[in-house]
């Protein structure tokens, strides 16, 4: 029996480009003299649907498609993901479902089990968990179909105080029962940097408990915030990975399988976290753009560090003629902000536009200088400034349709160093779920091989320049303790007296996580954030906006 | 046995006011000579604490005043909602619990089994559904504790596509069986004005089909977006609503089991739709201020009906001395607006000043002049105008503390009507939940006995003024039909062809359609929206902005 495995790369909804992908791969596949040929979980939606799954017309339209690709399917078989409407008269309306696809028609079906419903996944939102598990017969083999989170019931999740096993079922214990020749796995699994090998290491595991080999197949390319990373994997019955699709990009390979079933070789793998984070973002940007069907980005430049990496990524992921800049100087810049970010677009060959906003902002702080006659300067000037930028950056955003990126980092994002409807603007985050001291990693690594980012954009010390002479550790701890302290409360959700380190003491730690709990009100109207960590603000992390804590 | 019913407006993650209201109203029934007094779910860490959960520290602090709580509870039982641990090595961590506190400490537990995860529910996020029913024991009484969901089993939800039944499991048929005395229900169930009726019936339904008094009680207030309007309520064996609590108020009263169980009476319930959704949105706005601490609020007046309901909601959540408006005139706004916001801020006695934008905003132009050289006139010069008032509101925000109110109504944030960063702005939407056509309504609500809103403003046709002669029915329809259809697709999540009505064609619904899926990306950014209806912008609304649809 010959396995095709095909890692794609899907747009929610886009029930016409998504089935052309899977026809496309199920016709190669054929000519290849494949078997089965395995699409992701919900390919055929993209994943996530969200509550476009609420929608009757939504599901119809699904239900078309899969004929249409089922009547693809003679001499193969495929096996894809979609939703399928529960017909008992109670429980929730759909199942996340796996269809067989043979002879022209659906000739079986299984639903997934075990539903995500934490960070950023709501299945159980739509979907009613099966309690039914039964092997699919193709070619005198028998089938263990699982679906993405079916196979992950022995993995504590999220953080340490959470349960050591999130689920009371084990759905592969229960196929285990039929005798399976062989684990398949359709997952929408997205990238976390943290948790590129723990993922790897839950089918190695169920490869070997069960002695059997594993098929996995990841959704690849990104959705809004969501970025997969595919990293399809096939593994032999003793645990060992026998192949790896690449990251973040379309696959499509087969296997025989009983070459897989007596190959006892594993293939190395190595990742680079910095390298990882960068290709995600630039997929994330790309993606973004191409299923928004917009054409070109625009950013401004301000000579620091945060969008000079935005830039490098835009740059790297719509080209150098699709993004421009503006430098939008005030009586606070400095000069060598300036020329640094007039040397990083030279360099990298994209157009950039000068405006001094200084005249524009004192006509503002002019018609408001009656109303606020004897009140001293304070930080009203510098969100004025701020807020003035992005209404500029808006405006030629507007007039040439060029969409505007987001700057913010991660670390800023959490403690509100950072001015709403000002620089918190932007159609999309490129680094919001990037921590600065990871932003100087970043660019590091993009000049890896030659100077592309200004020596002087990495060396200088960080500074807004929204008042004179300003530096963000006038308000900030140094960014190496700031991270570490958001890095333990946000991603690994520690109690506040577990947080430690280096540096990091009771009362800094109160004053961080007040700041970060302070300013929820602030990523309320954030922009969607491109994630690439186990919890990016957003959809997947749900904290009160009123509230005491 | 004497029964109380505490209806109060919890603090969400606030315990010690949390803890110190029921103790208050345990003191208050103990005085009363009551055995029992009833708090409503979640009630002492407050609905809905969301992702607090995940943090030990806070669930910890929870059981801390529980058991000082307990310590309180001698010659009374009490019934608290409150998080519990689920110390099963596997399935979540918590389960949404009411304890039974009495001789001083935790006597029993009841655990939720139907988790509402849909619309703004996430409950299977947090809690572990219970298996196990059991009713408690009470003075020789049985008691059939229900924790909210666990009496909606026999409801359809949200749509006509959503199943019959959401749940597979009824725990009242299961607690039916141990013979109860009296059905409890502690609730936090928000208001939304399509519901008010169905949901009393969902209670006078189990009385009736179990022949069992039912004692619920929901909290009040609002926690940000959601608002919860109490009305807790005893229902006689007969299915008779013997007493109806306040809608939107602290109200505690107490009933002797036996009048309750003979009592064949009935009260009429009366409802007024606007009325209800007038003072949801008082009690939201205040809600708001008082719980962010925010002292004061600022928005701006433009002489249109939206920020004129506005600012009287407004001021009847805060009083008059903590309003301010800013009437920001442009070239484009006539006279009679200006006119007519002058006579509404005096009517009401607020402060109000008047910046015209005219000047920053040719200094705005002047400053993009070269860029834009050559370009014609479009929505651009219009969004500038509605960014530079946003601008001068925050300056005004920041620099005096009142906190900008955001006016927009429905319907323009429906079709996007609007402009991100401009008039989407605000820390709070007021009227986000609202159509336009029940703006109108509440208009006539507030001048039910004198005029108020000068007649002028409620009969003048709908314009945003940002060019010359501009009508809101240039680009959309009437707002007759245009919240007919949004109400079909946004509430009843009709199939598109199903959606009709007078004056309403299918190539006009697809072009509404079409203008609330392209228009994802800026409610992505708009402020927390006060959620009157069954399905608001926002949390409760889950559509992917990346999509084809």
């Amino acid at each position: 029996m010959k396995i095709t495995l095909a890692q794609l790369n899907y747009h929610v909804g886009n029930f016409e480009k998504n089935s052309r992908l899977i026809i496309d791969a199920i016709r190669e596949a054929e000519k290849d003299k494949s078997d089965l040929v395995i699409f992701s979980e919900l390919s055929l939606t993209g994943y996530p649907p969200l509550d476009l799954l609420k929608h009757r017309d939504f599901i119809e339209r699904c239900c078309e498609y899969l004929n249409i690709i089922a009547a693809e399917c003679h001499d193969i078989a495929a096996l894809v993901g979609a939703p399928a409407i529960n017909h008992n008269n109670s429980g929730k309306k759909l199942y996340n479902a796996a269809y067989l696809l043979a002879e022209g028609k659906i000739k079986d079906k299984v639903f997934k089990s075990l539903l995500p419903t934490y960070d950023i996944f709501d299945e159980y939102r739509y979907f009613e968990p099966s309690t039914n598990f039964k092997v699919i017969e193709l070619k005198g083999n028998k089938l263990a179909v699982t679906i993405c989170e079916d196979l992950w019931d022995e993995q504590s999740f999220e953080n340490d105080f959470s349960s050591s096993r999130m689920y009371t079922v084990s759905p592969m214990d229960e196929l285990a029962r039929q005798k399976p020749d062989m684990i398949i796995n359709i997952s929408a699994s997205p990238f976390s940097y943290t948790k590129t090998e723990s993922k790897r290491k839950i089918f190695t595991t169920k490869a070997a408990k069960h002695k059997l080999p594993v098929f996995m197949v990841n959704q690849v390319g990104a959705n809004t915030d969501l970025i997969f990373e595919g990293n399809s994997l096939v593994a032999g019955p003793a645990g060992n990975i026998i192949d790896i699709f690449p990251a973040f990009e379309e696959h499509i390979a087969s296997f025989e399988l009983p070459d897989i079933i007596k190959n006892r070789t594993a293939v190395k793998v190595e990742t680079n976290r910095i390298e990882m984070i960068y290709s995600a973002l630039v997929v994330g940007l790309k993606d973004y753009f191409e299923k928004m069907n917009f054409n070109s980005a625009v950013l401004g430049l301000s000579g620091g560090i945060d969008s000079a990496v935005c830039l490098c990524l835009a740059v790297s992921a719509l080209g150098p003629s699709k993004v421009r800049v503006l430098l939008l100087p005030s009586m606070y810049s400095s000069k060598h902000s300036v020329d640094d970010a007039i040397a990083l677009s030279t360099k990298l060959g994209v157009q950039y536009d000068i405006i001094n906003i200084e005249k524009a902002y004192l006509a503002i702080e002019k018609s408001l200088s009656e109303i606020m006659k004897g009140r001293p300067i304070d930080v009203t000037e510098e969100n004025i400034q701020a807020r003035l930028r992005s209404l500029i950056l808006m405006a030629v955003s507007n007039k040439f349709g060029n969409i505007l990126l987001n700057t913010s980092n991660k670390s800023e994002t959490a403690v509100g160093y950072s001015t709403l409807y000002g620089d918190m603007a932007g159609s999309i985050s490129v680094l919001g779920d990037v921590y600065k001291t990871d932003v100087y990693r970043l660019a590091d690594y993009i000049n890896r091989d030659s100077q592309i980012i200004p020596c002087n954009i990495i060396t200088k010390a960080p500074s807004a320049e929204l008042s004179p002479h300003q530096k963000d550790t006038d308000s900030l701890p140094e960014y190496e303790i700031l991270d570490s302290v958001l890095y333990q409360y946000i991603e690994l959700q520690k109690a506040i007296s577990d947080i430690k380190g280096p540096d990091i003491n009771p009362d800094l730690v109160k004053n961080i996580i007040g700041l970060i709990n302070k300013n929820e009100f602030k990523r309320f109207q954030a922009p969607p954030i491109l994630r690439i960590s186990g919890k990016a603000f957003g959809p997947g992390r749900r904290m009160p906006l009123v509230g005491e804590y």
